[in-house]
């Protein structure tokens, strides 16, 4: 597991001014994520210091940092990074906060920083697979109750960390357009489905997971070994076409109604910088089972949880033209959303021998937290359209309109450390084509 | 649309000799894949022509081929060529087709052959994305009547081509052992599941598509242009864990079922050898929907069937030891199995606009005719477990036991054409880890 360290000492500063009090990324957070200044082409991990990014690669070519590190650091992706292991990415972390805190190596680190404005962000590393999972109980308790108002949650639920494929092709970094799909959709009154644009475009606040070790082919991952695993964490919005997927989802499940794109943060907050805001996993209700013995851990109950803050904001075309401020859709928070840990969805997936690799990303599925304050989809906010919600300036959504912007927000709060944040991920609406 | 030109002749004779009457590689097939002969990272692309392999990375240094196809016949994949196209597809196959027929070229190209007895297959491409769809009406109709024995098909299923991402790591070339997967099993009598090996392991019969020019996100494939997006066939085993997919698979579909192990054969059949077989599609039962617009396509409809024919053989260990040979447990064809064509599958798959890239694999879905013997799984042959059957030597079966080998089998038969063949895709059940 991660340990509090020095790097985590709220007194240590940077002296890249920006940093010290930055909301998201002060030295204690030190989020990876890969870029470009010039050609999109000419992608290099950097990693997020305040308003500046420092360049591993020219980094990597210096004699500052491990020999043992150089090849994956310069590469134009972090897969090969992640499989490096906790180990090296904890000894990472404490090699750059000592570069970034330490006025002996400003002279040589200093020319190795870029303008976070100037840059392009890109997908931190070649996704090989995407999974989606499941494990907000708030949601699956409001989505099933839009359909099974007496039991909405199937049995299976308290038993296995629900998940299924996505689509790894269409997963985008933030900013990206969000093209209104087409796809059958078919309203309860008509006789038969027609093939047009998608009249409930919703979203969806998720946190993503970044695979670091893989495994083999037929191998497992037990649970407590799952935590070494995991490389990293991001905001994840996975855009969702209600129409269509109520049209096509049995029996096999959704399919176009969320392949047609994925938007990611662009920065990977990883394990130890999250280190000081763990906290204990949601209680389960009384009656509820134990997790089967390959799915319990002690010290994953006790510490399993994170404690993120996480907010969603919706900013319509008139509301941009008009100056106005973006509208909050909802606050909550990741812990009490997750009846399944991190680690449990990491083992759970590989149970049967999946193989997962360096750069698979896992999408935790809704968080929407017990309040109506903390709803993560519009599908829950207006009730399935039934309760549609007042914007500033007189307009009503029920689901996402062209021209809105949407945007997912996450930062860590707790007493006696420094804050942090994942930065956001956000899309606008365009038109279909 | 492919077309029957002089690569078809069938008197056209290859001076390689074990072509000509080579029941799954004559000349007339001409099939791409990956192969290697030392270490297995040398990976490099080949055609299977008779017992032959012809080195394609070795004849693109030649002055043989067209400069402007050296580059993507020379990496260890086939996704840069299948991005090439159609048309070079079509001239790659008329040059090949010349160069192993025609007497002046023996000199110069035989030196380019290998043994296809000495050599490891490997995967045909880079495999970004697996889809699995449902397209077959009867294995979809007889899994169907297991559960609702009054209204066995879904009211989507004739109006929508079903389908759900597939895990794209776990895909291997036919020969990689089959390990039986453990997970949640629950068997209906109990109050609770465990976690441990599945008890009801299966396969499926499928053929997979393989993605040749893809789209950008956002934009669809026109039904008309959708066969010039498909590279090439394989046969394609989607392994199935019957018992963990009973308990999981409510609501967002089949999981660790599946992501398992899905096992391909490793010769990439072009659409242009498939030019003689193309038939027209089953048609649709009266009373059945048209196809949406968007899907619908009379030359499609005329020629986008498949003449296919399908068997699987089951071999159990005591079989083997005892030199018995293997049990026909079916034998189908694809074109009466399939109520979608495998271009309105491309054209539903990017019809909101999801990405497809060259090498995405597609598989069909069970591929099950009408008849009892045509039957593309255990869970249809066994009627859920209730009707084992017998093999030779007085073994029974219901599903899959340690030591078995399982064997999907395709070849196109045909009056006036040469037959030719995918080759097999294979695997051997191994006892949980």
């Amino acid at each position: 597991m991660t340990m509090i360290d020095e790097t985590h000492d709220p007194a240590r500063l940077s002296w890249v001014d920006s940093a010290n009090g930055h909301a998201d990324f002060p030295i204690q957070n030190l989020p990876l994520g890969v870029f470009s200044t010039g050609f999109p082409e000419d992608k290099r991990i950097g990693v997020a210091i305040g308003d500046k990014i420092l360049d591993l690669r020219a980094l990597a070519h210096t004699d500052l940092i491990d020999e043992h590190w150089r090849l994956a650091l310069s590469l134009e992706g972090l897969n090969a990074w992640f499989g490096h292991g906790p180990a090296d990415a904890t000894a990472l972390r404490k090699r750059l906060s000592a570069l970034l805190s330490d006025d002996q190596y400003r002279a040589k680190v200093e020319p190795l920083l870029v303008d976070a404005a100037k840059v392009t962000m890109h997908l931190p590393c070649h996704i090989g697979d995407y999974t989606d999972f499941y494990v907000g109980i708030h949601h699956a308790t409001n989505v099933g109750k839009q359909f099974r108002p007496d039991n909405p949650l199937l049995p299976n639920f308290k038993y296995v960390p629900i998940g299924y494929h996505g689509r790894a092709s269409s997963v985008r970094v933030s900013g990206e357009p969000v093209v209104r799909p087409k796809g059958q959709r078919k309203p309860p009154e008509a006789d038969a489905p027609d093939y047009g644009p998608c009249r409930r475009l919703d979203y969806e606040l998720e946190l993503g997971i970044f695979i670091g070790k893989g495994n083999a082919l037929g191998d497992t991952i037990p649970i407590g070994e799952a935590a070494d695993h995991i490389a990293g964490y991001c905001l994840l919005n996975d855009w969702s076409a209600r129409d269509l997927q109520a049209w096509e989802y049995q029996p096999l499940g959704p399919f176009l109604a969320k392949n047609f794109l994925t938007s990611i943060s662009p920065w990977v907050v990883t394990p130890d910088a999250l280190a000081p805001f763990r906290t204990a996993m949601a209680p389960r209700p009384d009656g509820d089972p134990a997790p089967l013995p390959y799915l319990s851990d002690d010290a994953d109950q006790a510490s399993g949880g994170l404690a993120v803050q996480l907010a969603v904001t919706l900013s319509s075309k008139a509301m941009r033209e008009a100056g106005t401020a973006p509208h909050m859709l909802s606050e909550g928070e990741a812990a009490s959303a997750m009846y399944w840990s991190a680690a449990q969805i990491v083992t759970h997936h590989a149970s049967n021998g999946c193989n997962l690799q360096p750069g698979d990303l896992i999408g935790t599925g809704t968080l929407s937290t017990a309040e109506r304050s903390g709803l993560g989809s519009l599908l829950e906010i207006s009730t399935g359209g039934k309760t549609p919600i007042a914007l500033p300036g007189g307009e009503t959504r029920s689901f996402l309109e062209d021209g809105d912007e949407l945007t997912l927000w996450a930062r860590c709060v707790r007493d006696g450390a420094v804050t942090i944040g994942f930065g956001s991920c956000s899309g606008v609406v365009q038109t279909a084509r």
